[in-house]
């Protein structure tokens, strides 16, 4: 029975709810193995999979576990997730300006596994910060103050969590249907009403090409669609890094600056007022042009950090606490010209090997060590001038400093 | 690096002998994980493989264990191969007649998992036999006598071992690459210098096309060349068993039957002919049709079935022993009319059902049930007319009969 169902997606042909409720939910209880749903995977991968078979995956993956109801609070509930880059720290900074705007925001976040800290891990950053809160716990906060930004919950979406771990060690990770189930069942089961998603594109990314970037993001926008959820989707660059610090306890502090209205105005504030402005649309029904200018009034006035202090401030965190390693070498530039390009993939790979990311689940992350960019792609400099400073460890060594920098 | 590899395969490219190397031994080294390695399988089924890929990997199969050497044994040493097919006992008939021309014969065969039993479960089915030879065993007696049937020895080609087990759980049986390097690395390593394969294609067999059955002819003749053996292969049709019996006891009295020149020119009497032929025409490096003229001679003066006996008693085993169930039952035609066909398929599930095959490893052989044909394709039947007679055990319950014989 489970041989016939991976034989008929191996010779491409449409699988049905029932067929993928049985292999599913069959690995979820043991009954079928890790290599039998591997093999599955893999003809999912090659082979892909058709809208009904996408819908029917999505909503196995949600009825594995809990589904959240935040239908009590009043507002309309809107969730953001990003695909994933280097220095994508937008959560820390369009949670607190939607919510200082009097939308309710209740973010549920992930650890990072790879080149550098997820959202949580960079929220850890800040001393004292719980991001352990209970269900109980989210309510009172996002009633009281209107903003949470915590830990997932074990019980969302169990299937997902089994099923990535698997692909993460299969080379099954690089599929459209299996990315876009996984996202969308996890937003529609943390009971977001609406939800935008950033999906980055490059070398830095999941996702390399445009194209494959549009498919996942009509896929996702018809998914929303069968859960009457509205999606919008923005396609954004990973060639380059986001903003100029990677690594944790960095990037909290270059967020709280965006937050200040400090920052000049780079590809991460750029993205910030984007996805800040199109969840202030969709959350108060206006148009993004009058949202934008709210998402601004909302910096320039203070509001927004004020939101941001008073999360950390509920979560016992402290702002003044954070740490930076002071440990720090120069990489200077060989030559003088102008940048034409910083290599987003080299840099998460740098971030990794100085302890601000994980490889194995049991790592430990580093949070003060990290880079910041002194220099952004269009800049003019020369020969000897400091284009990025790494804050490292130490007993710092073997960092490798592959071409980073492109100056021509 | 592993996840590498498999990523490569996934999208379509080829591996190099390296890469084949790194993640096929690792898996036998239990370096690279059964979910892994399936996921690749799968991968392969889809992609495919190149000629550069399936030679690497056939050496890789081979190098996995032992190669015999039979160059101290005078004459061309033949093998033959079947693919597998309902009431496949061509062995039993064709190694005597080759064996008794004078060439050497030295077959390992195998057990069947599946609808009916292996050559070695049929030879078993010879109260006595002895399937357990030790290296210096076969080495006597194919010096002594010219003939040994045989269970393939523990070291042969270990890493198809454990990729097959794989891939009878994984859904990933059906590659033409996968099977050309598994068929191929076992005859190679069992000292063959000239091998003679025989394809099956229909419902009873593993491949169900005749294109695919070309694919793999082809691409077996081309390992054939790189290892500088003569290959032949020729196709025959699995949509109709082979001859009247199935079921390990029957077989072997079928077969002894043609040995002794008893048998009418059913398929099964001109398959022995045409792939004895072969094996003959290679080992004398004479035309077929000189062949041909051999092998019927080999027949009717007795010659073959005399070398059969000697063997069955070298081997301890006593063929007036052989016990056939004494409960049967009829199987009568509904209606009158021509026997347009007979279902391989079926016949074999239903020779599983009754014992004479096995699912797991752990299942015990009836080697004293199974069916006997009493009509062909293409014979006239009266309603009523007996059609099969089917060997039973005493507790029989539960048999299923579908749609085996067609009538019109």
């Amino acid at each position: 029975m489970i041989l016939d169902i991976i034989n008929k997606k191996r010779i491409g042909e449409e699988l049905s709810y029932q067929e993928l409720d049985t292999i599913f939910n069959g690995y979820l209880n043991g009954e079928v193995a890790d290599y039998q749903m591997s093999s599955l995977l893999m003809a999912i991968c090659i082979n892909g999979m058709t809208d009904e078979e996408i819908y029917s995956l999505t909503k196995i993956f949600i009825d594995s576990g809990d589904v959240l109801d935040f239908s009590d609070i009043p507002g309309i509930k809107v969730d953001k997730h990003s695909t994933g880059g280097i220095g994508d720290k937008t959560t820390l900074v369009i949670a607190p300006i939607v919510a200082s705007l009097e939308i309710p925001v209740v973010k549920m976040s992930g650890r990072g596994l790879g080149y550098t800290g997820g959202t949580i891990d960079k929220l850890e950053s800040i001393p004292g910060f719980r991001i352990d809160l209970s269900d109980q716990e989210i309510l009172k906060q996002v009633h009281d103050i209107g903003l949470v930004i915590t830990g997932q919950t074990a019980d969302l979406v169990p299937m997902d969590k089994a099923i990535y771990a698997l692909r993460d060690v299969t080379a099954t990770v690089s599929s459209i249907p299996l990315i876009a189930s996984s996202i969308m069942s996890k937003k529609i089961a943390s009971g977001a009403d609406k939800i935008i998603i950033d999906i980055k594109v490059g070398n830095g990314a999941l996702l390399q090409s445009y194209e494959d970037a549009e498919k996942l993001s009509e896929l996702m926008m018809k998914i929303g669609k069968v859960y009457h959820r509205e999606v919008r989707c923005i396609i954004s660059d990973m060639n380059v890094p986001l903003g100029k610090c990677i690594g944790n306890s960095l990037e909290v502090l270059e967020a709280i600056d965006v937050l200040q209205g400090k920052e000049e105005n780079n590809n991460f504030v750029k993205l910030c007022y984007e996805l800040a402005a199109e969840m202030v649309s969709m959350g108060k029904e206006i148009s993004k042009d009058e949202a934008l200018t709210l998402v601004d009034d909302a910096i320039q006035s203070g509001k927004a950090y004020q939101k941001f202090l008073e999360m950390v401030e509920y979560q016992k965190g402290n702002v003044d606490k954070i740490k930076v390693s002071k440990n720090t070498i120069e990489l200077k530039a060989k030559k003088s010209g102008t940048i034409q390009d910083i290599n987003a993939l080299e840099l998460g790979k740098l971030s990794l090997s100085l302890g601000a990311g994980k490889i194995h689940k049991t790592d430990k992350i580093d949070y003060s060590v990290g880079i910041r960019l002194n220099k952004l792609v269009g800049d003019s400099v020369k020969k000897g001038d400091v284009l990025a400073t790494l804050y490292v460890k130490n007993n710092v060594q073997g960092i490798k400093l592959n071409d980073i920098f492109m100056i021509r």
